[in-house]
């Protein structure tokens, strides 16, 4: 039995191949639903559907919910409308939200058909907000008790909810407070609701200092919210104050994965919803978009050497070591740029030690900058033979290490003030920068002073 | 009043610089202990030390817990003993096990002796593990019950466990089964035991299908089981399945937050533990070896120019184009490279896939080498009226764009091999090799069909 992902893509294709279809359904069916979508995100196209055939129906919803976007939108393409609806009624609102722009459209009607009005009026409550701020996050279960009432009532409470549906809501860890009116006042755990005497009233062991997240709030700052505060779930209320919802701390965790992946991938110009297997066309163009603007960005550093053409026609050793100074440029620039832009981010740096923070960067810069001189300076003097190449080459590469982490300091304020993100922008304009300034100084310095 | 971190750093600033301690410690002191951690790293050393003194002692311990290690050092170098040990005496056994490196031994001494036997047994039993391991994540406040006694009598121990000590465990969502030998049975959730029956014994509530996390699976591995289950919490663990501590979720997120910023500063070559106002001298050591890094590899490049200096002298446009070359193979590779090492990580990508996967950026890669080339064609013919210079140029760029893709593949999975962080190494191999492969192909083409 194959122990891990790895192990799996090889048993899948090779059971495909053999077409030992029951075996892959034995397989496939104790696994997690997220190991099911990596799974399946591992397979080349063509074993998709084959795979996909083999989930029992009824895991197929959470297995969408697990799969990215295009993945997930080429599999609802093969499903016939009967199995999705099929697969899909024992969604809840929050998640069928979550992925009905991929649905066709007579599968959503079908969906929404089938909820009652309570319900329907919970999926358009979700539908409304954009993944990126706490609506979107939420989900609609929290529950909700008056502080008047006993611990006993509501333990009472709870036992007829769980004898009449079931089950309670996943994740139930805490219970929010409310009045009357819907409006939010506070919050209960289940472990102060267990230990207190149960003839205490909810209002004598609610706490009021865990803040409501307001359904607008960034995904960002609920984030924040959750970390500084360590919590397992929270109540979510509009411009109101009153309760709408709540967000658990699995589906922050969710968001704190996918941003860090965004993360990584951002600063190549890739997508994260590109599928591994995406079609090549779409692949291609998307990559195409990041080479055409470094192609621009390489050509501007190719004008500017072409500006001095007549020295390196005269001295060669210029086209050999210019690549030298712009490289250790680029390097110490995007070392202080990921600093600053990452300190920007989790909110360390600021307009008020922005100049503290850049002198200090500029004082490390400026010793590896006197290091790194005096290095090349040996290196070229022994290669060439000539000091005053030599020198020129030293104070071009100090000047560009210098202005490469000054730039690295500014250019994160400077997006940041136009709202560009400095994650996505930031490393394309520091190179052109450190190009552009180490050509130019080493190859203008040596034709006014060695040409 | 100060609304954000940005703010509170100039309001710091500005009353220190104004002696009005009193309200730098009123303002400090509503805040969570996180944010206390962040402002202290936002600030200049130099005011360092006030605000540390502005902070009540019985806070102390939790700051010192949420800072990054070095800035954590230099606080504590500057704490007297005796307000240390006071500070710390409040602090659980395994947040202690986590700082004690950071502690003078004295006060490390002092700490212990004051510990009663169970939980010196405790204090040893969490220190043994490394931070990367599951035990090093645990707290030894699992909460463990039999299977054969009832929800009632589970519940009157808890309300007795309150009223004797004031509280229970933080983040307390579920119990632990074990039989009398405290082997782990299985999980009860607070959420079952308040709403069934009371009558029921635990056995019969209690769920089997969470697995136990064994203290020695890494901590990558824990953060993977409580994504794939959606956990708050979970069970420890030993070799031999006795039940020695419990992980929360909110550990796993700090963990995981930890590790998304390492992942960023690391392709830099930059330290997490840094403090953004490190010692300039030790700051500048460690950038020196990624510098140092850089230079040789540049200097590599060079080398390989420097073999084709004749070429260039007989026609600088190689020269002015050279870096264009170069710097298209440096992004279609590390976009490959990214993708691939990203798949890798999460598991996506394996032996049984990579042909495949690899194929598909090749056909990729090779979309964007047809269209790229033939714009560079244009251009160059355009700016030097030679189409010779124009082919050779863009039959090179071809070249190195294939190849650049084809390293990127290759490059993680070598690494892989021989056990060296990609994230780390993957991007400065890759470089060296289009530069190398980008000039070599140029200039040597432009030798072979036109000088």
């Amino acid at each position: 039995m194959p122990s891990n992902n790895h192990n799996a893509v090889d048993f899948i294709i090779d059971r495909v191949k053999q077409k030992a279809f029951d075996e892959i359904s034995q397989f496939i069916e104790p696994l997690a639903h997220s190991d099911k979508a990596r799974l399946i995100e591992s397979l080349p196209k063509s074993y998709r559907a084959t795979i996909w055939n083999e989930i029992a129906t009824e895991s197929k919803a959470e297995t969408l919910l697990e799969l990215h976007k295009e993945v997930r939108r080429g599999l609802i393409e093969i499903t016939d409308e009967a199995e999705l609806i099929r697969a899909l009624s024992c969604m809840q609102m929050d998640e069928l939200a979550d992925i009905d722009d991929d649905l066709p459209l007579p599968v959503v009607s079908a969906m929404v058909e089938t909820l009652n009005n309570q319900n329907r009026q919970r999926y358009n409550a979700v539908k409304v907000y954009p993944d990126d701020v706490a609506g979107g996050l939420m989900d609609v279960d929290a529950t909700a008790v008056r502080p008047d009432i006993s611990i006993k009532a509501v333990i009472r409470y709870l036992r007829q909810l769980r004898s009449r549906t079931g089950e309670l809501p996943e994740h139930l860890e805490s219970l929010f407070v409310v009045d009357r009116n819907n409006y939010f006042i506070g919050t209960v755990s289940l472990s102060d609701l267990i230990s207190y005497p149960s003839h205490l009233s909810i209002s004598q062991i609610s706490k009021q200092n865990i803040p409501a997240i307001r359904s607008l709030d960034s995904a960002d700052d609920v984030v924040k919210t959750f970390e500084a505060n360590d919590l397992l779930s929270a109540p979510v209320v509009d411009e109101s104050n009153k309760l709408i919802g709540r967000i658990t701390v699995d589906d922050v965790i969710d968001y704190m994965r996918d941003q860090s992946e965004k993360e990584l991938l951002k600063k190549e110009g890739l997508d994260q919803q590109a599928d591994l297997f995406a079609p090549i066309i779409q692949g291609s163009m998307r990559r195409a978009v990041w080479l055409g603007i470094n192609l621009l960005t390489a050509f501007s550093a190719a004008w500017i050497i072409g500006m001095f053409d007549a020295s390196i026609e005269k001295l060669v050793a210029l086209a050999v070591l210019m690549p030298v100074v712009a490289s250790m440029g680029g390097v110490t620039g995007s070392q202080t740029l990921t600093i600053i832009t990452r300190g920007i981010a989790v909110g360390k740096i600021a307009r008020s030690n922005i100049a503290s923070i850049t002198r200090h960067e500029l004082a490390i810069a400026s010793l590896n900058a006197v290091l790194w001189s005096t290095v090349v300076f040996l290196i070229s003097w022994g290669w060439y033979q000539d000091w005053e190449l030599g020198l020129v080459f030293a104070m071009a590469m100090f000047i560009v290490i210098v202005s490469g982490t000054f730039a690295g300091a500014l250019i994160p304020l400077i997006l940041g003030k136009l709202d560009i993100d400095p994650a996505i922008a930031g490393g394309v304009i520091l190179t052109t920068l450190t190009d552009a300034i180490g050509f130019f100084t080493f190859l203008g310095m040596a034709t006014l002073f060695i040409i």
